[in-house]
């Protein structure tokens, strides 16, 4: 297995700490169909996981200190309620950030992989998140701006796909299959914010 | 205006028939900047706009006809629950999904585009599907398999940008501002369906 440190605090993957997922594997062939995404995506995004193994650092670097910390509405949600940064927390997180991507690219679409999809996902919400690393911040992640985040990760990702000389259309092939299988997460994603919702219609936890 | 037909059956854009937003535009704003949609993006869906105006037809019947209609999970949707086609349901939902097009590329995102935003969403769930066109069919369309055709929509736009002699760059702008848009749009679509979830909690409607 291809980790990017030896040791990944509460990288749980596979484990039995991990629930079953509650999408099957049967919807998950659906989901595919709807998203296009075909065995030439796996192909492409074995491809990526090559050229990215080196950058996952650097990328998630990009994105979490680059991007984030300067929207105050995102960079909250690595900060305590009052504001102040928790470096460990960021640093576990980021660690587990950067094996995202190698799992993204690299890992089989099996079991294992749904259920940590909703894993990631509750450590994202109310359910979960804080736990991990035994930290206090916000209570959860909303929903909307995972999705809109989205935007900037497919975007993002261009240059460091297009950095080992790759051709043109290897690179627009790795680009297209990363962006579908990142629809179908954040589709997976969706599965335990609305279970939550749905849950919970009196104390009204919707974490929209 | 620039509107795709003279008359758009349902299409209601605008009018006091369409229930305000849940979301606010301040809250809009936020979402903006979780998708780093700025004014450059609002200028290069215009320019989209302008190229993509006499190709709606086309491109929503490659949508719809084309790899909808050939998915059976989705092609249901606009169907009897018998299976049987229902032409007047699919040619007038076509035609406001070709007004949403332009919508979606040359109107302000202001308070009537959010509003409208919600509307469709509902008209995707069961609090709204098939009341428009007064037809029998699914009772809604579910939440996942719409975040991962996104990923099908804005692979198959790029030739429709591409198709009108502008630059790279310019088509590299156009496709970009498209990308974050549908990611805003999606996370506006969740809001409904969330809510849907969280008053449901005793009859379970989880259209997830
Ligand atoms: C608005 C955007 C986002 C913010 C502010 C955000 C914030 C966070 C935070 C605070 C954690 C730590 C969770 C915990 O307490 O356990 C985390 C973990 C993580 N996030 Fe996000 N996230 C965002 C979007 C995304 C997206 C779009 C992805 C990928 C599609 C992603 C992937 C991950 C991964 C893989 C982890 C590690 C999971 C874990 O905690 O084990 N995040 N994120
Ligand atoms: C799995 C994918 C989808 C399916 C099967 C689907 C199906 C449908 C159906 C059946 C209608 C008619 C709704 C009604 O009864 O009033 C409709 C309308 C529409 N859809 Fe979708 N849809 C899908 C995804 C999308 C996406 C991703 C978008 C754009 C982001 C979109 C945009 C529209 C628009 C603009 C309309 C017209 C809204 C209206 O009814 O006034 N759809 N769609």
């Amino acid at each position: 297995m291809n980790k990017v440190a030896e040791v990944i605090p509460a990288y749980t993957y596979g484990t039995t700490e991990i629930a079953k997922s509650s999408v099957s594997l049967d919807e998950l062939e659906k989901l595919k169909a709807s998203a296009g995404f075909t065995a030439q995506d796996e192909h492409f995004l074995h491809m990526a996981g090559e050229v990215l193994a080196d950058q996952t650092q650097q990328i998630v670097a990009q994105w979490r200190s680059g991007i984030i910390a300067s929207i105050p509405n995102l960079a909250r949600h690595s900060r305590t309620p009052e504001g102040e940064p928790i470096p460990e927390y960021l640093g576990q997180s980021n660690l587990r950030f950067q094996q995202w991507i190698l799992d993204t690219c690299l890992r089989p679409y099996d079991q294992d992989w749904l259920n940590y999809q909703q894993e990631i996902a509750l450590r994202h919400t109310s359910l979960k998140k804080n736990q991990a690393d035994g930290v206090r911040s916000t209570a959860f992640v909303p929903f909307h701006d995972i999705v809109a985040f989205v935007a900037v990760m497919n975007e993002t990702i261009k240059p460091y796909l297009a950095s080992k000389g790759n051709t043109e259309e290897e690179v627009a092939g790795m680009h297209l299959a990363w962006c579908r299988s990142l629809q179908m997460q954040i589709a997976l994603w969706s599965r335990p914010y609305f279970d939550a919702a749905q849950k919970s219609s009196d104390h009204s936890i919707n974490e929209w």
